[in-house]
């Protein structure tokens, strides 16, 4: 059960109403890499987990991920009250249109959401559970988590690079620091695992587990620790990347008499004629005393 | 500048056509985890890369990811060309609707997409950018990287639990092979930078970067690396949860004059009244002779 | 702040795994009447709301209805646990096959969410904030959160209809009753306010806002209380429905002179003849012999 | 079937092109509480209600809102009639490029769509039937249609407060009153059903429906008519919030031997060592000399 | 403005409810090509056109495919009256379980919009204004509108082959001829405008017009009118494909001494180091007593 | 299989970094008629074709396609090398916002993509499968083929009259001549199939297949080859434009006895009375004194 403090888990004191930096600041709130989609990857795999060192970890850190969330809307909220104010009220309209146009998407916020706090990202596109990637199993989900926070401590920095105002550097700054805390707690949960490479129950096959196959040639092909040494067997030669199973790389599937009977007759009602010269549409299209495309170009 | 040779980089020999099959597998064709959101990811990574080592690194394995997408394609048309080939020349309304209709979603598959092969999920959904985590900030990137291909891995493999056509299989256990080396070449990637952790350029504030807040309490606390040992501080009491920074845990904002005055017309618009006992269209709808809700329910 | 309980707020007793109904009820989870659109709707609400007693009652439900998502999560959960077992471990492709392909979309939750939980609806479309209604002015919200508990109840109305688990029932009967208790409050919160019709500030134009002009005639017209009586007057005349500001109906705009020269010009580019005979695409298509596609329809 | 006069439902005189405005209204034609949403609102319950009074009233209204849709796209198309005329013929890069940037999404509008009318927000987002809530049970419907008739009542009335040309002004004006006749006739057509609420068929359990939980709590707890008086029992103490049907407000299931044998094979495989001390990557990753992350921050 | 007539513009006359039937139709409601995104991809065409004949012509068939949404949603709503009805008002939990999971999505139309008709696509994907291609150019426009009816005809089809209903049939035979009438009115108005290839206003450059790239080369290679003749010159060598400006194929831009100065530090930063030899976290999770990934795999 | 070589198809020069333009050529990278759509788009056609001329045609054009795409996206890499530098390292808040709030959406690029490249369109709207419009019937498919090119044509002329950096206009310029050649070659394949229209296999209704119905009336009526002519029969009168199939215009379907009983239980319970004179909750919102809403507006 969640239960609700009127106390934020930080102190949000904004210095004056800036609405484009309240919609910059969306970004956290509903974007990609925010609060709501930090919360809501730990909680439903929290619920899903039998391990109860791991459950108890994601279910911490998904009610702290929601305190995060209050954190990042109140901002939002004081950075939009002047806004909040004047489209409600009405100010003038060439003052208002001023004021909601500064060249972030702060006219949406204003506008559709009344100079609230919306869950859209910076873009105002609304948050979809399509940033989700929970997938129940753990030696992927610690993995996914860890790449979570890392992408949310980089988008608080940027928050950080772009504030001057010291209130809310302060808060942004306190946010960032506990995604560096998440990440090292998901790596221990990790790691408390013994075995979780490779992810999962499956082991790979061994003649495909240690190729690299260089695919990307020419000026600016590089060797590193991630294609060469001992762990590696790098396969540069065109023919060696196809079919590399030794077949002949194509499709194939057995089909039934009927299927075979029905494709083709796909076959003969679509096929292309490949010794006609046809006139199309183009040519049509081309303009007067045009017989081909090819004459008015 | 891609180019393309007609033989697939693995061969697939399908047993028989399976529509339902064919639509599970669509999760890897245009699904969250699947080959074109991999493709995409390190590609657009790469394009922004300044790292010559990283940039070769994610253009190999976006080129080869693009190889995967054709393979998983092909799989999935040859499942497919038994119902293509139905529902374009018809064989009876009774028989097509029966094998449209197995119990995944391969009748969107057939009726929308003819039998071949769509962008979609498993459900039917289409693929979104929204998948792509791509944030041009290596420490992040690279950890999103690892955790894309742990996730893959794991959707192959159920995959594979899934499926009893040998050649099937056998592709799939290529595929998820290679998330596996992918996996470990971006892991190189990532120590392959000396300093990491915490990802990005601004390091944590000190007072917050070791505490852990046992936010969620009662019978299944537990105890673990991620949350005891030197590196933690473990917070439990609800007093120190909220308000960590000393304050007052309120949020506030320095209104202008001019501000102030619209919010407070906002605020007498709007006043609710507490002592008021207000009818309400709840009450009315309750029912005749009900003059507020409570008699009647 | 957020803080949480490892206590359910209603006991979840589940006879059986029934991966079919675990994934019908996702729709009270990840859909668009499901309690994370309520407690984002309400907890958006609340952080901008200036009047206190409305900031506490939404905060109030909103802490509720997470409290409910972990309700609805963790039946989710229990139906969903055995295929979840044998998703990750495998049992045999055709027995597998089976049991995810129930009817439903729970294919998609045990092959990309692996049998856990997801923020998905019952169709596997993922949760979108455009669910999310809130428009910070509470003369409009309040109504938004009233129709918002009226869906979720029948949803959980029909939920209760399609299930025989008394376990699952029983929690279902719970959910469904706080959603009528919630649209009580929502519904006295919204008479607290002396005045809220028309909601907003703007009053109507008095010469519209009693017309009703029945658009849609034939045999099926109707008059009732919501287009007849001392309220209503009533236009049935089609020409009295077109231009009734009494103007000539016409959309204009004044152009300057390179405007007006601008758009002369794209005018003339794509200006279309009206008395030509062209042969088009489709009359070459339509086959040999047939100059134009009339003859050969 | 439906018809249409060329003539507009309301006259529309624009005193001048701009882009920045046109793309704000763009909130009323593609956006959440735009014209096409209820217009598609109305209509599809109009299609599935057998009540003949209801079902005229919604096709009456549903076509009014096309005809709205048409209004609104009419202003729009004349606000941008001038980029349209630049983007199609060109101009002048710097110019041009000034013309399409005034801090709305004008630029999308113009790039994308040419200067005409998209089904888009004014943040350029593509109308989505999520917005559409229908669920084909009037006592739910007609309250989404109040509420929707209010959110757009608002919007109308913000997009007044931003705009000072007189013709706009004038149009938007009779389109905000009619949103307002229009929320008067569903309230009608609510309460033309005797027995409304609470929605649906199903009673709530009594013993739930007149709890109100304090669920959160702190300096701002207020009561009011929504949780106080002889229709509410405020439940107060936090223990009596959680598991309030009396039992261990834990998640259980019965579980088969097989099942239960699978899922002791996932704990087993993925059991986390409370007692380990793992080195992890972040520890790796916080630079050489470093054992682990603590000492490095 | 529109007007409705309550006659529909077809007769529909359903043998039997048919909830799986009424699923698939939703595509021509909801769908992507189905009428809604026709209606609205002339619609809004129309409103922005200049040229009076096509404004006239995209208004006519924009009207006719709303009064064929009212058809087909009449069809979905006859096919569903069983579940509707059982639905709301319950006939026992087995019975309607089994009504709603009959292979396809119907368990969501039934469950989420009540057995009314919704605005989704088969999959209960929501339908989305990103299926409307309107690009207020009619050169292109018109090609798009050609497409669409194209791909219109081929859904219906599809459901007639489907379909063994005579009434239903009936209908989409009527619709399905439809779009070919509108296919050919759309050829029309194209190749009225004398010059409508290439489509807009700027001309090709003439070295690029008429070069055939063959970038997917291997067994299967195939000559025919689309690459070969006179209009055609065939590049076969990959040399030949790469750069075809003659440069050097590489992206390059000038940056001012402070860019290049900071684009340093992020190369210093975040430098990978290929002679590094370093342990990964994949290393770590390989278990215990393996140093590195290799020995373990 | 996929290969790549390190030189781009066409040399990027770029003169100066340029943030604004580099949002809006997102339009061609991840917008609707961008690169990645016309990539997908061939290439799903390509793997499901099984006409080997339009198989090649379809891969040679999706392989160009993707090239294309990496031309564009370092275009955009190049335009935002300054941001990139600036948003990661920061160089005072200030200036930062300054730089990355131009009028379009590159504040988003910035904080969510660091100044790399997206997948997203000009607004920042992530790309969706729901672009790419394959059917697996290629009369439809080659039809949105020679759309979806005529459609990018447009957008690079727009972009191209955007532009004033020659190094960006000469490689838009290349890209736009692309789009002419692909289109020519699609409608060589279209023509090459010596009967494609109608599209698909099913003929049309003679009785509906050359009518056509003026559905918009009034002042503005045009005709043109679209609608007169030998193969046009013009309907006008309203009459017969309802129920064109000689019926009532009704829809009905035939239900059982238990179907019939359930519905009339809805109808009873949801019935509302047209004489009614109800008080509604706009009434009771109104405000004091007034009895029914009529009397306060």
């Amino acid at each position: 059960m969640f239960m609700h403090n009127k106390r934020l888990m930080y102190t949000v004191r904004v210095d004056a109403p800036d609405a484009r930096m309240g919609n910059l600041i969306l970004e956290q709130f509903g974007g990609a890499d925010g609060e709501l989609a930090a919360a809501m990857r730990y909680f439903t795999q929290g619920l899903a987990e039998g391990d109860p060192g791991r459950k108890d970890l994601l279910l911490d850190i998904a009610t702290e991920e929601l305190s995060h969330l209050e954190v990042v809307g109140s901002i939002v909220v004081m950075l939009n009250r002047g806004v909040k104010g004047q489209m409600a009220e009405g100010i003038g309209a060439a003052e208002l249109m001023a004021n909601i146009t500064g060249g972030t998407d702060s006219h949406t916020t204003a506008l559709l959401y009344g100079g609230g706090v919306a869950l859209t990202n910076s873009a105002g596109v609304p948050w979809t559970a399509a940033y989700v990637d929970s997938r129940t199993e753990p030696t992927a989900d610690m993995r996914s988590n860890i790449a979570a926070e890392a992408r949310a401590k980089i988008i608080y920095e940027r928050l950080i690079n772009l504030c001057d105002d010291p209130g809310v550097k302060d808060a942004l700054g306190f946010l960032m620091t506990r995604e560096i805390a998440h990440q090292k707690s998901f790596e221990k949960a990790l790691y408390a695992m013994e075995m979780n490479f490779p992810p999962g129950k499956l082991p790979g096959e061994p003649q495909f587990t240690d190729k690299y196959y260089n695919m990307s040639q020419g000026n600016g092909d590089m060797r590193g620790p991630w294609n060469q040494g001992s762990e590696w067997d790098y396969v540069d030669a065109r023919g060696e990347q196809a079919a590399v199973d030794g077949g002949d790389g194509a499709a194939s599937v057995k089909l039934s008499r009927s299927e075979q009977a029905l494709e083709r007759k796909i076959l003969e009602r679509t096929m292309s004629d490949p010794d006609s010269d046809p006139t199309t549409g183009a040519d049509l299209g081309a303009g007067p005393g045009a017989g081909k495309t090819k004459k008015t170009l």
